[in-house]
């Protein structure tokens, strides 16, 4: 049978998933011999089958509860519901991972008409024990029975205005006496019966509320939101009490044994004089600064500061410590790892190594690699944001914080940047032939479109701060303008600022802070390139992102998707004349044209690179992408072109897919039009071979076929290749090395790596389309149906955030080991949305993957998620 | 080393894929001791070499065939090139599938100007020795050194003419040696040589044009048509001659075994004397029917029924034998299984086990389950259709014959139909909205598309005649006309003729003869029947489809597609207004509507099914799929359910998805809109228990749940289904029980199939979807490469067609293994078009289905498929 009672002394800290990080604190600090008030903790298993159950607790589960109550009872001497020496506790949720949202803290549980006397007798104090009591009817009406708290504060307002008092502590015995009948009969007359009096009663009302709330809707969306799996379950904590309110050698406060705002090596934190808790919390008094507690009960903060020092040791962190002093005696209630912001977790890292407390390992551990997007953006001034007030607000789709002028089109937005002007493009969405407006914007601002959308995606691989999704506001893209709900109107040309991180737009210009990446963080990333096995690379299309990515540290481009320099105002013409060719000559005359562009484009990546390794694949996207979509682009190319302005709507026409996603792209594109193929290897050989004369280093350029899913695709395709390349090194009389790869992004690719790897030097696995092509669903479609998907808990994280490790991760699995089984010496890598995503990261790094590859402002997170890695799965052997 | 070069005497019939098909029964026939020219064949792995060497034959496998042509002169006492006593061959393509296209033969190779006169003297007949050559020159030419026949025709006439007489066997010895001097200046002059005068030369050029035709265009094309893979490979057969046209005791003949028309039991033939092979082929001469042979030669009579009789006792098969008679001796030159119509083929294959020389077993592997189609369906009368010629050719994409007036409009068509008209629609494409017109149709035909289009695949399904593609007609649908290549213009009530077996179109009504599924048809499904493992249901959504496919045997229904229930005419109102509802309330009222309308579908499949396992599988398709196209619908719909034009036009534009196939539809319609499955759960259960009162038989429903990609989907929605079946069950005061299954048709779904397989009960896949998303390419936009696949040889096959074993296959197997191991007692199907194909089914056996499900008119081939994969299986134990 499965025991779901554990008491503190039976835990431990390794069992915080069966515990809760709560209750195996508790226990483990119970183990240390530290004074913490003895309890029990009932698990999260508990929980689990509390749902299995339909919503209820099972009766074995109370038995065992129960059973821990008596021994409980006999451990600290004193009886639940007895008048004489009533026990008192708290009950308290706690999940393996802190989130807010669920029920927190029920006080003084175990009083009622009887034990209150007790309890007034016992302390000597009955105001104490009328006002516990008070509180505990309020609290366990509100959590447990899920009544309106407001009812009891209208009684508590009527009695103090009764007694004209102002506060609360003013009320005496008498007052809180006559309360309590208020409180009983306000209970009775909302759920018709007296207030609970049995304290078993109690407790197992308590008991289930946890659970219950577990499943809260908020609780829910901050899962949803932290990528926490619902399966966790929350673990209950049932503790005997101890007060902080008895009177003025009592207190309590929470404490940090380092600054969770800069990392400073000090006690930091605050307390209060005869208080309980929650009081902390409310902010009615102010609290005072913990050292002040040195000077008001000096051996109490020697005690503390003593074991702050002994868990900070112990846990080799930072710790959050609350703590409680009841009649001048220092209990412990809770030890965790202390929350921080990136630029603490950063200094606490570096300087326990250098204190010699850690070791650089569990430092890389120590900081989560997703806090380092606020050290590599600029952020707003804390201040100046205190006092802004948003007028929109959307998902932070990119992080940063960026001020510019507002515009509403592309080109207006570049011709403004040319000036020297700081641009916000605002669009109702993005479509790649604004590429070149997000790119000279210092930020990005849609009305449509989620985390995944066009602009997210390509703001983020830009580095360019993104709110998108600001499905309030209205923008007039026509007219300039967009409009508020509070019918504000921001015209091109005002002043906006975005806020990346928090998804939030303000008015005018916010000052900002530079990110700095020196420092700790520099000592970090160098640890991170120490220990780390995986490579790491850079998905870049241009020379810009090149650099940007070898500032932090890439050690090359995993991902050249040559399609986005197709974009350019200078070279859609001709890269649209191409696509409605009708003859291979009207096509190949178009590619002659492109091909001097293409050439230029790889021969700059390539200088950029200084020799690094560069892949570059080969033209993805479906052709009718290119196309013009406004009538009168269409006109104008027909004229261009020379064709009727309906042949060319025909070709239109002809172009469009029914899934486009599904249809004429990738290396398909390359064996119905060979000659495209043809032109971008002659742009990247000769390109390379230019750069390899030019810069001095050795070019082994890395040609990437997408989309295959047969091997003979491959073989064709690389056919055209390698005859491209051997009669330009022919012509030049000069040679070079070059690999020839694949994508696998799709399903078969996987499933037929074996074959597929006889004729691929490397393997890029692109998970964007091997995750929708595995679940059957384009992200361009999803957002119909995923947000009743994580409502209803079908899925638990967005498959296009991270990686799918039970579908799209069996496949990676296969294909790294076929792929292997027939040619072992292949080199692979991950260049998909997922290559700068930390659990991604180090799935590639388990799966064997030799790099990841991702967008120039991810590769810090890649570099610290790979050696944290490389930490956990040696650490695991 | 390889061995690439076998004598005859080396060889026997099981080494078929490595000497072809005419080598390995050459060698089979020289192992039983008959009268077989001597020989040998060099093999088809030298073929595959040929081509993994840049189109050459390599030194060392030429240098083992003229080791093996010395052995060969050794044996037949003749030399290559002697004067005295030359040794001449015969060169022949033989690939282990017999295959119209290649090269053919090379007769009396060996011959030139000297080894001529050796022949003459040998034969003491000058005149044959001159022609012999002279048919040499022009058969090398054409097919070695790829000249223009033509050209030696002219020469031949001339010579005719100058000599004054009309057949080439009047002309003189010495007409032929002045014929043979033009012939080699012809040669010389088109090619600037002499014409070859080494035999070896002669031999070297001929092996190599029979490895470079087995790639020529029409030998490619009839691969493609016939699912031959490229890589067999031809072998090459060198054999030295025997002549049947060196005197009136020669002669050539063919000959069957039993009936290759009818199947009857007798020798069937025709043979020419005095007569090369060609000669009988030419249709210059009238051959004699081989009875005639036994008053002309009785010994060579009695000696060729003998060695039939052996021959078919042999390999237990009707035999095609070919036959030369040199000089009153008979000589075997080929024997291989007859090709047969489906009539002979089930009538040779009853009776040969009524006389007890081959089993039941046997018996089922000789009938090729795709020719059963021409038995299942209406065919032309032979005659009519040789008189016929075709007004329009297209794909055959829906077996049969059908003859009725055209009509272009679906409801036209349906009105003339129910006014007891025969009526053929012409469409230039079908969508689903043409679903009633096509049900009424004899047959389809459309301009557009292929032969996995909307029309081919619904036709199919119906068991509709469909000639799909006609892309050389112009179709007026407005007007109702359509204009043929030769502007021949055929408008509404014209009577049009269909053959879907050839794809071809013909004015007027063309006399049928009917389909014929008694006799031997009965007997061999009998047979089938007894044999096959694999249970055989069939797609079927209406109670007509049911009813046919319970004719033909099916044993349940796998797969009821509900939305096809939807197109009805008096329904798509109602499924309009429940897609457009934009409250839940519209949409329920939508769905009460639709509820008794379902309920009736599902009761009377039932009752047709008579307690039979009916697999339902829950809405689909995506649904903008059902809403209106034509802006005269939509004002229609928008009148009926009170909103604008414009709101309605919003509703159905935000209805629209990039990737439908990907898209919002499948399970993810039942998460966003449980009360859809709540009304097809309500209709499905209440129709069972109304059918089981009823029909007094026991029914328990199959509810299949399409599209889940996690086991979490299946999860809720299982939850909706047992929820509400639940509910009817305790309102009715009765029960059944009912599974819950799932399709397996994402790749997601097979590779977690172990997870998703604690939920369901069976899994049905749907290998449709499975190929699309596991190799990335949807049926509809893959038309516009897939040509270029075929062309290029990356694919041999359509994997819409025939299960992709290596990819898709591979998911299946995998979704088989993980599905039992955690669910051992599951039933699992397939249900995808493919169901109904002889290897996929073969394929279906072996990975342990237990059943195929297919559509009416494939349940035949479906069950022989079964049967002999079954004994297959079993064989290879």
């Amino acid at each position: 049978m499965s025991k779901y009672v554990y008491a503190f002394s039976e835990g431990n800290a390794s069992m915080r998933s069966l515990l809760g990080g709560k209750g195996a604190n508790l226990a483990e600090m119970t183990g240390l011999g530290l004074p913490v008030p003895s309890g029990f903790t009932i698990t999260t298993e508990a929980c689990n089958r509390y749902y299995a159950d339909g919503k209820q607790v099972a009766p074995e589960i109370m038995e065992e509860a129960l059973n821990a109550l008596k021994a409980l009872e006999e451990r600290v001497g004193k009886q639940f519901g007895s008048v004489e020496n009533p026990l008192l506790v708290s009950v308290r949720s706690g999940a393996a991972v802190s989130m807010p949202g669920m029920m927190d803290t029920i006080l003084n549980l175990g009083l009622n008409d009887e034990t209150v006397k007790g309890l007034a007798a016992a302390t000597g104090n009955p105001r104490f024990a009328y006002d516990s009591y008070r509180r505990f009817i309020q609290m366990f009406s509100n959590v447990v029975m899920e009544m309106d708290s407001s009812l009891f504060e209208k009684a508590l307002e009527a009695v103090k205005e009764k007694a004209g008092v102002k506060l609360d502590s003013q009320l005496s015995a008498e007052n809180l006496e006559e309360l309590l009948k208020d409180y009983k009969a306000i209970f009775k007359a909302n759920k018709g019966i007296d207030f609970p009096q049995d304290p078993k009663e109690q407790l197992i009302g308590a008991i289930n509320a946890v659970f219950r709330s577990w499943d809260n809707p908020r609780a829910h969306f901050y899962r949803l939101m932290n990528d926490i799996p619902s399966s966790l379950g929350t673990a209950v904590n049932v503790q005997s009490m101890v007060f902080g309110n008895m009177g003025d050698d009592c207190g309590t406060g929470v404490a940090f044994t380092r600054s969770p705002s800069t990392g400073e090596n000090a006690l930091f934190g605050e307390f209060l004089m005869n208080a309980q808790g929650e009081d902390v919390v409310a902010g009615i008094r102010t609290p005072k600064p913990i050292a002040q507690l040195k000077e008001d009960m000096p051996h109490c903060f020697d005690a503390l500061w003593d074991i702050a020092n002994k868990l900070e040791a112990h846990y080799k962190d930072m710790q959050d410590l609350e703590f409680t002093i009841e009649k001048g005696k220092l209990y412990m209630l809770q030890t965790r790892n202390g929350k921080r912001t990136a630029a603490a977790a950063l200094r606490i890292a570096v300087e326990m190594v250098e204190e010699g407390s850690i070791t650089k390992e569990d430092a890389l551990l120590m900081v989560d690699p997703k806090q380092l997007d606020s050290v590599l953006h600029p952020t707003f001034e804390p201040n100046a944001l205190k006092e802004a007030n948003p007028i929109a607000t959307g998902l932070p789709a990119s992080p940063g914080a960026a001020c510019g002028r507002a515009y509403f089109d592309p080109e207006k937005a570049a011709e403004a940047a040319a000036r020297g002007e700081k641009v916000i493009l605002v669009r109702v969405e993005t479509s790649p032939e604004d590429i070149q407006g997000m790119n000279i914007a210092e930020g990005i601002m849609t009305a449509r479109g989620g985390m995944t959308s066009h602009a997210a995606v390509v703001a983020r691989g830009m580095g360019r701060c993104c709110v998108a999704g600001c499905n309030d506001i209205f923008i007039d893209e026509e007219n300039a303008y967009f409009r508020t709900t509070e019918d504000r109107i921001i015209r091109e040309g005002d002043y906006i600022s975005l806020d990346g991180n928090m998804g939030r737009v303000y008015m005018g210009q916010l000052p900002t802070i530079p990110a700095n990446v020196s420092g700790n963080f520099a000592i970090i990333m160098g640890w991170a390139d120490e220990v780390r096995r995986l490579g790491i690379r850079t998905n870049a299309d241009t020379p810009r992102d090149a650099k940007q990515a070898l500032e932090f540290g890439a050690e090359g481009i995993g991902l050249c998707r040559t399609e986005h320099m197709f974009f350019d105002e200078d070279r859609i013409m001709a890269v649209r004349r191409m696509i409605v060719s009708t003859t291979e000559r009207q096509r190949k005359a178009a590619l002659e044209e492109l091909l001097p562009m293409q050439r230029q484009d790889f021969y700059e990546l390539y200088m950029a690179m200084e020799g690094r390794p560069v892949t570059i694949r080969l033209l993805d996207p479906p052709l009718h992408e290119f196309l013009p979509k406004e009538q009168e682009e269409v006109e104008f190319l027909a004229g261009q072109i020379g064709i009727t302005v309906d042949h060319l709507n025909e070709v239109i026409r002809s172009l469009q897919e029914v899934n486009p996603m599904m249809g004429h792209r990738g290396c398909r594109l390359a064996v119905t039009f060979p000659e495209i193929a043809r032109m971008q290897t002659t742009a990247i050989i000769n390109a390379a071979l230019d750069a390899m004369k030019d810069g001095g280093f050795t070019i082994e350029p890395q040609i990437m076929v997408p989309l295959v899913g047969d091997v003979k695709e491959l073989e064709f395709v690389k056919g055209i290749i390698d005859e491209t390349a051997n009669r330009i090194m022919e012509e030049r009389g000069e040679s070079l090395t070059y690999e020839v790869g694949t994508m696998i992004e799709l399903p078969r690719a996987a499933l037929t790596a074996d074959e597929i790897a006889t004729q691929a030097k490397f393997f890029s696995f692109g998970t964007n389309d091997l995750s929708q092509m595995t679940f059957g669903f384009s992200r361009d479609d999803s957002g119909k149906f995923l947000p009743d998907y994580y409502t209803f808990k079908i899925f638990e994280n967005d498959p296009f955030a991270k990686v799918d490790q039970k579908g799209v991760g069996k496949l990676i699995k296969m294909a790294v080991e076929l792929g292997r089984s027939t040619n072992p010496h292949m080199h692979m890598g991950i260049c998909g949305e997922h290559g700068g995503e930390p659990s991604s990261v180090e799935f590639c790094h388990n799966v064997g993957l030799d790099y990841v590859s991702c967008s120039p402002f991810r590769i810090p997170i890649a570099k610290l998620a790979a050696a944290q890695a490389k930490v956990k799965s040696d650490r695991a052997k």
